[in-house]
């Protein structure tokens, strides 16, 4: 990622080791798993959206795989679930905002660095989208859950209005900082919104699933 | 995809809107997935075989997804599984039909794009089933489906004939026309007459698994 | 891979036929699938772990997958399990040891591919490890089990020792022969001391999964 500001990259890091605490705590709690796999799944969940962002730009070794300031938060969230995931029971609504400010930086930096390499806006705010839910999603996977973002309370509408703004406002010709503050504390607020009133995207109409074992509401 | 006739565009249009209605209709039926869900599992089986194909062949970022045609034709497609999932239940032989084109036309364009990275035959052959079954498996595992390529009648072996059909035909010098359209008709055959005969592909010897849970017939 | 010699091609070819072999029987086991899931959950085993190695360092098309005596080799391990699954059910030891001379090849291979590619050494124990059980996890996914890394006995502990090992000998200026043989020999020690006294890494403390249906000890 090209010199994010100083404020960025802390909150970038926030993100990364919010993600990875939340996303060792779901997996710990989900399943039976070691050491090794919680880091796996600590790290998977911070790390995988980023990767594969940058696989799909082709902007190869992936940026957040190979910088070891993420590697590291990424990991430190890990232990700390592991090392605290009773204590940490308690601490459901800080780790539901932190998960939200990773969210919200991840869409921001997924858009900006598809701009960036060249793609289109409609590209670029899937990436964004896919930034900030991929790592998520292949943690459900590893994990056999029906992906959050598939069927939870509004997680991936956040993320690409985010990461819209993002666009829209590169297009309009803003400056990338106030782009990035807009969008970043927009998708913050619709997704805490979303929290607090339990909002829903719309189902199909007609039949529905009989699997009724999506993740429980505020779980994620 | 370098310059397809127009016909052979038209084709794989077709194929994508088939595919994303094809796996939205599946994911509405055997998971409760809101409009985000269906979207997402659509626009992953129309477009994930063709992203699995150029990121081995380091293609990037990958054709189908920086094409806005192949992104509106996989979203129409779920939106459209979206909207009319219960009428569709009345549609199970146009679907299947319209599926079997689009298997036909991915896994001609996946060997044929291939080849044309100069990657050998029997990778060709691969890569066109890849590009063929790729997004239906990456749909059933996020749905928490034993992907149908596994387990399913006739599905992966029509589209490793047709990719096997484009590779022999370029080896002889056979025009490309030629060879796409002999290849496409072929697998096309060989699928049909898998859903009407309910051909199998043999077991593995001996035991066998206990999970009994496989796609029903023709559901994909 | 840059001219291997040919003991280490020897064992290369051997742990991608193990791989093939034990992918396919494992898959065998878990699910009713086909000839062809047969042959796509061996292959996928085998070659899948290079194949996200060389995606992540951005070194397409993946060698494992370009070259036919990987194809071969994987194609001809699954095809044993496809016709002798029942004899095979006798030999569970010689595959277990089959596996770990393919873990201790594949952990080496991929993190001195990885110091090839100019990463750090961090992210070279990490792409070791994860060319050592990428593919183990590719075919978890597939068929639905929680992929055995995150729960079992010792199995990626050992490959980020002998990945490690690989880095450690680089740095130190250690023949790259010798820092091979090292690390080879001592993964597969951690591992074969790890099936034998059934050795486990520490689970998270406090809550635990209700899920107990991991693989059994040893299945992998």
């Amino acid at each position: 990622m090209p010199e994010p500001s100083s404020l960025f990259l802390v909150l970038d890091l926030v993100g990364t080791f919010a993600f990875g605490l939340n996303g060792a705590l779901t997996a710990v709690r989900a399943v039976r798993v070691d050491l090794v796999g919680v880091l796996t799944l600590g790290m998977t969940t911070a790390l995988g959206g980023g990767i594969i962002r940058d696989v799909l730009i082709g902007s190869l070794p992936p940026a957040t795989f190979s910088d070891l300031k993420y590697l590291g938060a990424a990991a430190a969230g890990a232990l700390v679930a592991f090392f605290l995931s009773m204590p940490l029971e308690r601490f459901t609504t800080i780790i539901v905002v932190f998960d939200a400010v990773g969210l919200s930086v991840f869409c921001v930096t997924g858009a900006t660095k598809a701009l960036e390499f060249g793609l289109g806006g409609v590209q670029a705010v899937l990436l964004g989208a896919v930034t900030a839910v991929g790592g998520g999603t292949l943690r459900d996977v590893l994990i056999r859950r029906v992906p959050a973002v598939l069927v939870s309370d509004l997680y991936a509408v956040p993320a690409l209005v985010g990461a819209a703004i993002v666009v829209v406002a590169s297009y309009a010709g803003l400056g990338s900082l106030l782009g990035v503050l807009l969008a970043s504390v927009t998708c913050f607020a619709i997704r805490m919104l979303g929290v607090v009133f339990e909002l829903q995207v719309p189902s199909a109409l007609g039949r529905r699933g009989t699997e009724d074992d999506g993740p429980e509401p505020g779980g994620r």
